[in-house]
């Protein structure tokens, strides 16, 4: 590894290779509740496609692994590092290259985080629409990923907004995919193979990322609902009405005591029926005029009465603000309460009650406190899950993704396999699905240097 | 191949194994003007996934051929079989086996037309976006070359909308990718992968389709300019307003004249007007109330004035109809005035007015009539080339996708690669890129068995 250690020094300076002590703790994780950390033997901060590309081909030659590392605030374990490896931190590639107003996209280095998109976006009235809640992610970590968030139901996901990328290949070679266009039907869609591939098959060093007008009045609704089920039904018909939501939500009472003592939200809400509400349903309206909004805020109320909601509450917007940010935070609250470990499954969104009526089971049969709110419009469950033994913690989350696969779903929606999840999707996956993701890596990676340990074993 | 046609009878029955004079001239081609047909030794008409299997398993074995084929409306060739080859078409996997109002997906078989699925998704309230034009494309067709079509500017193309597959692989496995839900980061995107393969990589035998909620007021803005540069540049300013437009066409003044004159069109627009107007914008907007559409068609009237429009014309249902139904005819019309070859590059929007200038040049410096219309907010132009010499038609078909691709465009916005542009798609692009695909069909189809000949050679 001495070899490897001047190659990378001449590659992108010595000060900006770190090795032995100089590699900080950071460096060793993301936010992953129960991926082990692990030291790289090499942090690597390259600031070009070319560094990265010199890196990979003595990586390559070496078979050294590599992993990739944006801000660090993966949920899967997908950017830790292997001890013998070496780490390429995006850090220092962190500018927005354009945004372009007349084709609506943004070019954007990989360590550029989404706070600063979105300030740079909203100057000129546009906007990069999804919203994953933690600003400080990096957009090439949200590429890696597939991040989703709470603006899914109207926008998509990450996939939907990456129209290229530059990305450098494990062989060292640089290539371009896509471009600023939505339309191509020109050979297999290297985009949306590496979209999601966790960095395990190149590693990105450019996207162009398609931008949507920034609309400029939003306001938002919260209903509570007797249960589950009652929010469930209440969703398509939202979305059948045509006003076409930012974000459908749903809270379970739980979390909204948890949010409503953790965050001082002052909702105007009886206790009467708090205590008759085991469900709410947060909807986000957006439109280009405030009579608009407030036309369909009306008319959304009205619907969700209908629909058996207990009342309903328009959200001035700083309340809003600070409910939807209280729901971002679900996950710290989480930690913070000391939670073992938090999941993301996805299901049909019609599956809901059935899934939270299985996951009630699995938590009594294994004595386990599991807690969760989720995107009501996408089917996409977060939750927590308090149980300190391994073994039955890995019984828990093996149910509860049988569960949701059963169901028409899959392990996870929007944070990925990484190794933390790898054990769970290695054997619920069909086998044949697996065999072929295996040889996709081979064609993009033949020594297997990217990301070992991520995905697949 | 007589053994494997006793193997193919014994899969799908007699009835449904075609051979020699039983084969019909249709199963020889699809819509492309310049691809050679070709008659299949076997036409196969599988029932169902199983059945794709055994096919494919016997082929496998063999070493034969497959191609599939939809509708047989495909522009690129890539439904074209083999001579020593089998064609599997899917007239008989041909139906709509769910319309679900809670996830809001259809789930269908690849045989299912485009005008199926219109009719039973308006059957209740719901939309399947993507509007290629030909209504008798099928669904298979669609996900194989990944259609766009007008309103991909509001909605997307079709691997927009694909949120799973039921899909075959080559050695006969079969597979399920995705699931009736939008986010995914579970193992690398198999459906998007699959999408816009042209049958190189899997038979699709289910989709899974995101389905809309359909907006019931539609108005239509013909708007003429001066030139396209001006057209280009409202373009942008339209998305920016925030009015989502459903289509946002060009239409040169040359296609405009033949198409006023093949159909019969009554637009109101004055010969003054008409002399001086070389590009004309079509913007048509959808909303869920009457007023809001109209609100909106004023505001794009008064912007578009604004812009430098000679003047402002909203179309009435019926002429608004006739107008997009005469540019969806826009290839038959090229067709039947002897066009020798239809392209559809696809370039950033902003770059429309230099790719045409370039055109132009092209055209001139060849001595070939090339003319067109195309999608102005989403960058991708259709050119009819007439030039019967086909050494000079190659040079200009070859010029004009080097020119789409120097300004970050590419060959196909969404009529693929298939056949007939495979040459210049092995020409012009990276040849790493290329290598990386062969790499991945590897991956799929060791024995190169599906559809030989599309894409690659």
């Amino acid at each position: 590894m001495a070899d490897i250690g001047v190659l990378l020094a001449e590659v992108v300076g010595e000060a900006h290779v770190l090795a032995g002590d100089a590699v900080s703790e950071d460096y060793a994780h993301d936010e992953s509740l129960s991926a082990e950390p692990v030291l790289p033997a090499y942090v690597v901060r390259p600031s070009s496609a070319e560094e990265v590309a010199a890196v990979l081909r003595a990586a390559n030659e070496t078979g050294t692994p590599v992993t990739a590392r944006g801000s660090g605030s993966g949920l899967s374990g997908s950017a830790i590092p292997r001890a013998d490896g070496i780490l390429v931190s995006f850090e220092r590639m962190n500018r927005v290259l354009e945004i372009d107003t007349e084709n609506h996209v943004a070019v954007v280095q990989p360590g550029v985080t989404l706070r600063e998109l979105e300030e740079r976006t909203a100057e000129v009235g546009l906007v990069y629409p999804v919203y994953p809640g933690e600003l400080s992610a990096s957009l090439g970590g949200n590429v890696a990923t597939n991040a989703g968030g709470m603006r899914a139901i109207r926008y998509g996901v990450t996939r939907h907004q990456v129209l290229g990328l530059e990305a450098v290949l494990p062989t060292g070679e640089v290539i371009r995919t896509g471009g600023k266009f939505v339309k191509a039907s020109t050979g297999y869609d290297l985009t949306q193979l590496i979209v999601g591939s966790e960095g395990t098959l190149a590693l990105v060093t450019e996207a162009i990322l398609k931008l949507q007008p920034r609309q400029s009045h939003q306001a938002t609704v919260l209903a509570p609902f007797a249960d589950l089920t009652e929010v469930t039904r209440a969703v398509p018909r939202v979305v059948d009405s045509g006003v076409g939501p930012l974000i459908l939500e749903f809270i379970d009472g739980f979390t909204m005591a948890a949010m409503i003592h953790t965050s001082d939200l002052q909702l105007g809400i009886p206790d009467q029926v708090r205590e008759s509400s085991q469900a709410y349903l947060v909807v986000m309206l957006e439109n280009r005029s405030a009579e608009r909004v407030e036309e369909d805020i009306a008319a959304v109320g009205e619907l969700l009465t209908g629909l058996g909601a207990a009342d309903v509450y328009v959200l001035p917007g700083p309340s809003a603000r600070r409910l939807i940010e209280a729901r971002e935070k679900a996950f710290f609250i989480a930690k913070a309460a000391g939670a073992d470990d938090v999941i993301d499954t996805v299901v049909p969104r019609a599956a809901l009650p059935e899934f939270f009526a299985k996951v009630l089971e699995i938590a009594q049969d294994n004595q386990t406190f599991i807690g969760g709110c989720g995107h009501a419009g996408d089917g996409n469950v977060h939750l927590a899950v308090f149980q300190k033994d391994p073994d039955v913690r890995y019984r828990v989350l093996h149910a509860l993704f049988e569960t949701g696969i059963a169901l028409g779903g899959a392990i996870s929606g929007e944070h990925g396999i990484g190794r933390e999840k790898k054990r769970h999707y290695l054997e619920l996956e069909d086998p044949t699905k697996v065999a072929l993701l295996r040889r996709i890596k081979q064609a993009f990676d033949p020594n297997g240097i990217l990301n070992p340990g991520a995905i697949f074993d």
